[in-house]
């Protein structure tokens, strides 16, 4: 757990934002409030995330309470929060820190308060799940459904307009790009949204529909529908989209190489 | 009116809620606020809206007053918000409730922004439509013109992104997914923006640009650009669209299947 | 600069101003604040982007100094405001005033937190400009990397979903699109985002990857992906993006017709 | 009622409102939010005393509902509210306006509270009631329990630290200063606190306790501590206070003269 | 301490706390949020408190964790706050439950508010402890210093304009009423505040100066200003005080009778 | 004027806080926000005085523009405000720092707020000079009306309760405790209040009423009512006053020894 005495992550945050404080005195008291005054990553990130959804009707204090006891009742968050980090450090080549994402990417925001909202949902409080699910889609335009199975080191990359569905599954190490959508056809309840497999990379504004399976080690081409299944290791592009070519890497998510070519 | 003794739609998210405050009383004071403590639905609307567009320069009170003078001077507004309501419990798999998207949907929030924008501007009150279109693209990135004409039963899914012009007019029981555009082409003023049927489903990313027309029970694919008229009952898909089938139900939007296959 | 006696465009604004204040009395109270209040442009703009930006960690009126910081000491700043202003009043035919723009359009605000986190960025204060960026972000739903470089008379139109990257340079009269992505390839640093020149006007959700050059006078059609250079006076439309034709003015950003035929 | 075509003292109030805000502008926008929006005086005070006790738990919004349904229940509030604006300007040498005591004298604002507060502990909601007494200590530092009864033509001068007590009964036309006490005397429930006849003027710091009465026209110096009935028209001062003189006005209330002479 | 499973204080609270949500549902919200979300009163008035004192430059939820850690770490509050409520629901005769003062009563809240800074205070944290006081002061117009030694079963009756110094020391069972000031006597530091004894009842206005004591059942009358020792069980009034009586009973603080007589 | 080089004050208030930020980091977030991210003593307490009087129909943007203004056109307000710092840590035993006062003390907020009201008045802008008196008697229960002239090195000790009329003068080097009154007798408009001479000393709860004078070096008695001239260096007490003795200082004020005899 976050409290154990030796956190890299966290001990990492402080020190970078230790010496921003320093050197940006205007942040300095930014950066006490939502850094330097807690003693772990979880106090922390539950602060930061509950000032950012406060609102009139719900105040930030109850807000953090319901994510401190996420927190604390599945346990298995704390390890995500910190493999989206360093996720983002090793592939976003605008960012290598860890204070800037835990303090300023609304993907890194909204990807924590889902695993609260899933976290709340998995324990049958499906009302307070779907409060949270309102909030995230209100404050970061990301709309993932609190049922949605998201694995860990994931980058949720700018952000915007992301939708993900219920029935959605995402495996590990998956980069995700603005625009994007994991959604269903048609009204029905059941297994309805993609399944998308390990070190998946999905460029920006592509639209993948339906119970499809996204293999591991594959890419999806900015701007593509994906209508059907998408073999392991393979890139897929177009409206709607087809095989194109293979990825240079095994896991695309982790080189973030959004180009692809159609003949 | 919504003060006559009968108003199935407001009984039921009366009782819907009143169950999920006993059951989740970390919510119960948002809920009290929000729904228990009004006697109609337009009360519980207008408290709620005018929340969520409150800002330090014009105040909640304020806006309330201006919400419920729309909802008192443009009559219909009472009968699509039921319908609008209605809808989405109708096509969402999932929501089969009324009270999740009255208290959680932006885009139904936006919808209602929008009719309430809409009564405004045809009273002559532009000034005040445009405060609110801006405040209903910051707070839930969608931007409805208020001179649009929209009709009742819509259903505004995830909403992220939707843009739709001033002369554009939606009829009823349409579907219209997350980064929709019903855009103009030119700068020049006068009649510039789509024309869209009744039944219609336009799925998640579509850009639908000019005077064109979009045939009752059209269904317009994922990511495609549709750039001429569509003939009703006719499924387009593609970057520009193209025809590619026929959909299976008379009104695509009550079913939301947006599969498509293209040859 | 903006105080100096003579500013035409601010005294535009505050005389349309004037002319709503008295028409819409419910507004007055806030175009006072807004607008009325202030002797310069640069100081109601300061005031009003603030007032957006405000936060409980940090509070508007230290937003404010930092801006009007900015406006000081990036003395370019000033002048594109105003091209920037006069630009969205030539092009978008829903609007043709400056009051307008100034007031509501989250593309202007957006484009101007930008201009201000740029001149920090130039100064040294990346922690700062990366502040701004993520304010920006969760306001305006418009994610611009504080080192991109945007010219003059630049219209950001309904703006959800924009993505700029850090190495990317937009040229003057340039339009841009809601969904539109200037993004890099792959997560290595150096020069990755495309330049784009002067007059361009890039549609509705259209993706442009990698350090590529879009040369003056080109148009992008809506929904496209663009992954090769584009030469001048050309339009471009597709996934991926193919040469479609010529755009029929020579700064298509001006005529904004985002109409295009391709065989 | 307010909403009555001739209302002078709203005609007033609103005149000398326009008046100011043309003569400093950086008013403006207070002003038209708190008067120039309103279209009658109960309007303007409801929105302004709702914004005084605005606060996380309960918002402005409900507040002034409640507050507009006091108005609207117990009619004889708009009378006592003109009754008591005039009495200010009537007595208050430092002020010859009626927008000065509506926008800002706190004595009257905590009175016009308790004018509510009176009127929902007479309508059996005495929960509501006291709420609106600790809002009213809390915010203006007046403690007047929601049972008393006070008559109309009351000017309440200055006004922190006033406590009156829940059996008390104050005539019209009284003037009462700051820190002065209208206390009980036991633990035991049933009549307890002062009797204050019509025209009466207590001084800064009186304390004045038990079922006592103080007769028409009398004066209470500053600093007494009265624990015995005044006569009509009589001056008493000094702990305990004794008879000193007999006031130079028949109604010392309308004069201000807190002077007396002790032999 | 509070978390135990029966707690009768707390019991009581949150039953009334329950009837009244129900009778009155325009305060359910409010009561909701307050009180029945807790789960013990600690929990409950924490909240309550950190709410009252929430301001843009210190959150609620910092407040808040600063007073949980306070009433964790001096463990003697628990006991204190309970006596306290006890008190008041004992003495105040327009008072017969313990809500309303939980609640309103802003005595009860400054007290509580001097109860962690006095426990933050002996702990070291002087500038915290100075924090909270100033707080204290603005909210509740309550100028109690932190090193000050209050006992338990206290009842600040309406409390405004109560200033106790750093020295002082009050007993058990003792009620202060407003514009008390136990003051001291020259800018020396040192002992240089009034000791007041168990029992003592101190009425309204009076100030009590320099390092005196106050006897056990002692009574003090309103508006007396003293200057010298008072003895056990005698009653003082006037300006200088001097001694009137003896008390009906042994401890004047439960009678309240404010009442003395003079020759 | 405090953005020369060397402003002995504000290097003390700065290093005075550097130290408590360090020592307790909880309040590391507000001192600097408050304190030290400001490069003056004039842009600190501006800062710290607009964040007090914020409110939802006046911003704290607005107010602290305000006060900029009046500390550069009032200059002698500088001079004012250290010498008021200076001389509540010469005579206040409870505090030997200038932070505490700078930070905490509202009866130093509340004067400088008067000198800011009192600049304005002077300029003509009595309408916003009262503004600002209104905002001072709500947060800091303290209303001093706009027109009184106040001098230096003034201690507003405790300060609930305080008033002061309009043509009351101040001298410089004055004490005055909480509940004091320098009120008018009568209702006429002229020379009506208190002239009170240098060095002066006025317990808790004093009223002095009328066009008298307090003579230099004068002591008010803790609880008088002074009706009459006070000749230089002498004590009053009493109600009403009446000469008690003789200050054992030459300025009573810089002792603050309360106590006084009466035979």
């Amino acid at each position: 757990m976050a409290t154990t005495p030796i956190d890299p992550v966290w001990q990492r945050i402080h020190r970078e934002t230790q010496q921003v404080a320093q050197q940006e005195p205007l942040l300095a008291s930014f950066l006490h409030a939502t850094i330097l005054n807690h003693n772990d990553l979880e106090s922390a990130l539950s602060f930061h995330l509950a000032n950012k959804l406060d609102s009139p009707t719900v105040s930030s204090m109850l807000l953090r309470e319901i994510i401190t006891q996420a927190f604390a009742s599945c346990t298995n968050i704390g390890k995500s929060i910190r493999d989206d980090l360093l996720a983002i450090e090793e592939r976003d080549s605008a960012c290598n820190r860890l204070d800037t994402p835990f303090l300023y990417y609304k993907g890194f925001h909204a990807l924590q308060i889902h695993r609260v909202a899933h976290c709340l949902w998995g324990s049958g409080r499906e009302a307070l799940a779907l409060f949270f699910q309102n909030k995230m889609s209100e404050e970061f335009a990301v709309d993932i459904h609190p049922a949605a199975q998201l694995g860990s080191g994931i980058m949720l990359d700018h952000a915007t307009g992301l939708v993900i569905g219920a029935t959605a599954v995402v495996g590990n190490n998956v980069s995700i790009l603005q625009s994007v959508t994991l959604g269903g056809t048609g009204k029905e309840e059941g297994d309805r949204h993609p399944k998308v497999g390990n070190g998946v990379l999905i460029s920006a504004g592509a639209k993948i529909l339906g119970n499809i399976r996204i293999g591991d080690g594959a890419k999806v081409g900015a701007g593509s529908v994906v209508l059907e299944d998408v073999p392991p290791h393979t890139t897929v592009a177009g409206v709607p989209a087809k095989v194109v070519g293979t990825p240079a890497s095994d896991q695309p998510a982790l080189e973030m190489d959004h180009a692809f070519s159609c003949d």
